[in-house]
């Protein structure tokens, strides 16, 4: 049984290093940490049933404003009964903030000092994301946890253009926080986002004056994004001893199963990523045995499911000469199987891993299993 | 309690007007008639796992030979267990020939007394399907349910073109048979298929013929290609009186659910048919109140489901918003919905007829069926 509750907050169970246990607690439910978010893109998680979903063991899902905000569009959401009405999931949802892929698939983009103007990749529509106008979005639909308005920038970045970028996110997270406390219900949260780069000192100031502001958590944003994995590791190392313990840290849009666990290992509390999904649709399988390219030839003839102790059906009882048939003939159900295999992976991964705090073993138990998912290629 | 059987076989339960209510018995299941066969061309009922499909009420799907002998191979189906194994599909399966999608999607084609040469449309590779190969095929993926190698003609054909192509899938008949004698396991069956295109002294000929080789089942081949409702029941009228009571009569590739229903009540006992995916996969659904085009704008706000009576979730709990919203974002859980929504609409009308039929009724539900289904558009 869940404790219900009216308030959000975050509990810190237990601490194995600096590998952290704990819950986040939302009135739609709670969230068990680390805990990583399947992407629910435009309300869907692609390929899925939530009822896969929330079977392979997720206590929460993301979407993106960005997508969600162009089609159908948030007043439209919000008359439907807000997002968990609209795409049937209700344990807790995290929306971003739509900043992000406004820089990644927005056509012609303008920042200032307000926001962002920019135009829909989907119909060419003019649009204007400002700080308070993005909280306005997310609790439109009614996301449980909402993530401040930033300016991500791309690596490398000049250390001026970082630190304007980053600035500005500051100036935005108030802004942000004065629109979330009109604005939002009971139960509701908003996350400020550390920016800066990969310049310690930048990170390390952005961070400081978002614990000033007492946001109820913490997002490492503009990470994964090329600098490659050991950077990102020390950008974090840097980043998270400042942020208070009794927050949630959740680093975004990260990452591949080795990411994940060495995140975990620096403090790290919640993920997001479509990697499990895009890989799925790919052709490409996450195991205990590293990443399986079912595109492969070798796999045509072989009857052995992609793994025999798995709890997800499509991993246990489907063979993989059939998963390489349908991947190879691009049909959905190839695509299906595989983003289920893998987002049941990920799941596993985060149970094992809250297992083996709890059981203040997650050293020994890191080290053990990235030699395991060692077959895995670094992308 | 299915009873169980070791040979294939047909019992008549009840007839009303020239419907008529049956069951086709095989090693693998009974198949209750009039059926309508879901479509699963490569190993996979597209967009769907089997165990909807199942839930859904189907008790036999189809599968292509054409597309599985190019890709992953019959001999390499065979290898894996056979296409029961292989796709996870443990009811009876039937496959046709490969001769009307060799005509229709492969690239060079020559038809000769031997068989059609052709090329494939995947990678260019020659093939030669000859009668007996087609029933060697079938054999290696272990269908429960075959059908000879015919020549279909596309309509309108000269008399002289229709009358050589129908004397030839004579001869390739008795070829299969023999074929299928020497080749064949214990209860499974070969179905004749009736040609002739429009031409009702050319279909009798091919009708009468078959009769003479006693297949245990016949099938109306050719229909459905362009010729309109009319003509194809008109063709029907002509053929199925002399196909013996005691044999399954199994209309190839049809149809709507208007021609489902009037070609029942001329006696046909089994369908295939791709429209109730393809047509969900591009956002169309079946309803009791007719076709539904979900990629229209009246749809954007319309919280109601397809159908709050449906036995299928995918009709009762999924918002018509929110399916149009999946459609027009060309997301993978749109057509998945939508393909699960037709074909649990497919076996709901096969059930209301089976009921029908056993209780007398046919020809008042049809007609106030059909009155009902007038939404949809003849297509």
């Amino acid at each position: 049984m869940q404790e219900r509750v009216t308030t959000f907050g975050y509990k810190l169970l237990a601490q194995d290093g600096d590998a952290r246990l704990g819950e986040v607690s939302t009135p739609r439910g709670i969230v068990r940490t680390p805990a990583f978010m399947p992407v629910g893109t435009v309300g869907t998680v692609k390929a899925l049933y939530f009822d896969q979903v929330k079977a392979a063991g997720a206590d929460i899902v993301l979407a993106n404003t960005y997508h969600l905000m162009l089609r159908p569009g948030a007043e439209r959401v919000a008359r439907l009964g807000g997002l968990h009405t609209f795409m049937r999931w209700d344990g807790p949802i995290l929306t971003d903030s739509g900043g992000f892929q406004v820089m990644s698939l927005s056509r012609i983009r303008e920042v200032s000092e307000e926001g962002v103007r920019f135009q829909s990749h989907i119909d060419g529509s003019r649009h204007m994301l400002t700080p308070e106008r993005a909280v306005d979005i997310q609790c439109l639909l009614g996301a449980d946890i909402q993530m401040q308005l930033d300016q991500c920038i791309e690596l490398p970045a000049e250390h001026k253009e970082a630190e304007r970028a980053m600035q500005l996110s500051l100036r935005w997270a108030e802004r942000a926080l004065n629109a979330f406390a009109t604005r939002a219900g009971p139960g509701q949260a908003l996350f400020g986002i550390v920016q800066g780069g990969i310049d310690a000192g930048l990170r390390r100031r952005s961070a400081e004056a978002l614990v000033g502001m007492d946001f109820p958590g913490y997002a490492v944003g503009g990470l994964a994004v090329g600098e490659g994995q050991e950077l990102m590791l020390t950008t974090l190392e840097g980043v998270l001893p400042i942020l208070p313990a009794a927050k949630p840290r959740y680093l975004m849009g990260v990452g591949s199963p080795s990411d994940l666990i060495l995140s975990v290992a620096r403090g790290v509390d919640m993920f997001d990523c479509v990697l499990p999904t895009r890989n799925g649709r790919h052709g490409l399988a996450f195991t205990w045995n590293g990443k399986v390219n079912l595109r492969n030839a070798c796999h045509a003839e072989d009857s052995a499911p992609l793994d025999p102790e798995s709890t997800c059906p499509a991993a246990r009882d489907y063979s993989r000469a059939y998963l390489h048939h349908l991947i190879k003939s691009g049909e959905y159900l190839g695509a299906m199987l595989l983003s289920w295999v893998n987002t049941a992976f990920y799941q596993e991964l985060m149970a094992a891993m809250r297992s083996a705090i709890a059981e203040g073993r997650f050293a020994s138990w890191a080290e053990t299993t990235l030699a395991r998912l060692d077959g895995e290629p670094k992308d």
